[in-house]
């Protein structure tokens, strides 16, 4: 049986993730030539291994473990498919080279030997083995060079050194209204967080309202960093948030549509989420806060002009929300109740229905002032 | 009857769009002094008023109009939001603001005096009668200072200058490896473009294969700027391949996947979309070609491991490509035609299959080298 790794530290070196996919070929390499069956192990994922630990308000996998073998027939495409994996990986990182997960399928889709079926025959294989490795090892794809694609961006004054293209450093003020386009891997070693006036870092679900807040200088008047997550907040983004209120002690406030959808996207900035649960002591950030949209804001501010229907689909979303340990505060029970009774949801850009520059001018910094979050 | 406006100009100055609203408006107010009824003109739009130039390769609008009547009860609701719409946006227009359609929703959804009932219900209400306006003054809606959400990114060296954001200038190869994201609103009123020692544009379907490409510094090894437009080309994308190419003479190239969708990505930035059949002649690059994928392209570089079968949807579309007049040269039918007879597509990711950097040390630069293009 192939030793467990230790338990992860927040940051691996390259080296040092190179070293436990090697440690890891080495161990199976002896099994086999003890002629014992070729096994590893990988940690279970999926909703019966998620737990969520109340004190550090963090998602995280369980204590189950799974055995990979290799001598089992329902595993054997599967384990070798991790070791091309594990090949692949390692030869990446000692080439300084990334891959994305689809071209890690495209080099790896390759007839098996003296054989017509190829070695990994669709992307869900491969992405499959991936998630295995990953956890086989206790590191994140991050560090194993796998990208994805970028997406939501930065804008307010920081300095940015990216050292995966030249060393460029600059200043998010000054590279035009879109901001700094937020990369998939901002890992210390790829990306260093210089200098920054800033006070705290508002995180908003939609490009439309970031470009708003940009032109008319939000993060000027209020002393802020501003990013869009275009929806949820992908790997990058999430990575980012966690860096930026760590390295550089930014309070992280969250201004999403009011509604389920838009409350996940928050819960899953601060706490993390199932698919990724193992990710979250990396990538999530629980004294994050929700500035809105909350439910109150429809009467506080008069939007009833600006609610909508709440769907079917969203209602259910609600009637979950309200069972996850992550909301059961009495101030999200209650906003959660209230979006339930008045069957309504309210955008972010609803606000736009008192005026177009009511977001900037009263509503953002008078809850900001006088903190009017939801926990 | 309001008078037809005279053909637009490839560029409107601000003042000049909101002379022609002004113009619109002042037409409509001496109808009703007159106690005639009310109405305006508006160019047809759909399948069926769109014209392909033969000469020109460009889609356009044909000779179709449409007359908008306040006094037909089918048109009453629908003129008042378009009057209601006109306004706000001669407002923006004067008060040098912006907003997105979302926003112009949200401001207009507000009762109707003396009634239950809002001015505009729903989005897509709003949506039709900015086309209607837009239309009817013969302009577009980023002339209208109307936004849209950001997509695309740009990379290589070039000097950018963004006057909506303190005129910030910066060289598109120092703001880090996700380029400049490209805004919706690129007229040359926002964005000047300025020094830059390129010999082409090469445009390229996925963020990834862009990623790939900035890392491997192709935009240095082939004196080229790099452009993604993850999947199909946004407005604002669009119209800034038109204007590199026309204003910094820069041929255009496009690298898509090797499918009927990828190819319509590419036909919809050489000639532009049905559905904004008017804007081709502001966006459209008629002179572009596509480097690939093509589907001899799986010959020629022994990429058949890499091919992917082709689902039903996509060869129903490949179908219909071959009855568009814009894919009738003989080397688009056969390529059409070959993708049909082998059932198969191939991505450009696909091109891994050989070695991750195939694609930037042989591919590229051997079939834009040898001008083996598709037209």
């Amino acid at each position: 049986m192939v030793r467990l790794m230790p338990k992860s530290k927040a940051e691996l070196t390259e080296k040092e993730v190179s070293q436990r996919l090697e440690t890891l070929a080495k161990d199976i390499t002896v099994q086999i030539q003890k002629k014992e069956k070729p096994t590893f192990r990988t940690r279970v994922r999926g909703k019966n291994n998620v737990v969520f630990d109340d004190e550090s308000l963090l998602l995280d996998l369980g204590d189950k473990w799974s055995t990979r073998n290799f001598l089992n027939i329902g595993h054997t495409r599967k384990f070798m498919q991790t070791l091309l994996v594990l090949e692949k990986v390692k030869e990446y990182l000692d080439q300084n080279e990334r891959a994305s997960i689809r071209e890690i399928y495209y080099e790896l889709k390759q007839p098996i030997e003296g054989s017509k079926e190829n070695k990994v025959a669709n992307q869900d294989e491969s992405n499959a083995v991936i998630v295995d490795l990953e956890h086989a090892i206790d590191s994140i794809r991050d560090q194993l060079n796998i990208t994805a694609d970028p997406k939501g961006g930065l804008y307010g004054d920081i300095d940015i050194t990216d050292h995966l293209d030249k060393n460029s450093k600059y200043n998010c003020t000054e590279i035009g209204r879109t901001g700094w386009g937020v990369p998939s891997d901002v890992e210390p070693k790829s990306i260093s967080l210089g200098n920054t006036s800033a006070k705290y870092l508002l995180v908003i679900e939609t490009a439309a309202m970031f470009d708003r807040l940009v032109s008319k200088k939000f993060y000027e008047t209020n002393d802020c960093l501003l990013m869009f997550t275009k929806g949820q907040a992908a790997r990058g983004a999430r990575r980012l948030i966690h860096r930026l209120h760590h390295e550089k002690k930014l309070p992280v406030i969250v201004f999403t549509d009011g509604d389920p959808y838009g409350w996940t996207i928050y819960s899953v900035i601060k706490g993390g989420s199932m698919a990724l649960a193992s990710y979250s002591k990396f990538m999530a950030t629980p004294e994050a806060h929700l500035v809105g949209m909350t439910m109150h804001d429809i009467e506080t501010y008069g939007l009833q002009n600006a609610s909508e229907k709440l769907e079917a689909g969203a209602e259910k979303r609600a009637k979950e929300l309200l069972d996850y340990p992550w909301f059961k505060s009495k101030e999200w029970q209650n906003n959660i109740k209230l979006c339930l009774k008045m069957g309504k949801r309210i955008e972010q850009q609803g606000l736009a229905n008192k005026n177009l520059n009511f977001v900037a001018n009263t509503y953002l910094p008078e809850k900001i002032e006088n903190k009017v979050f939801l926990p």
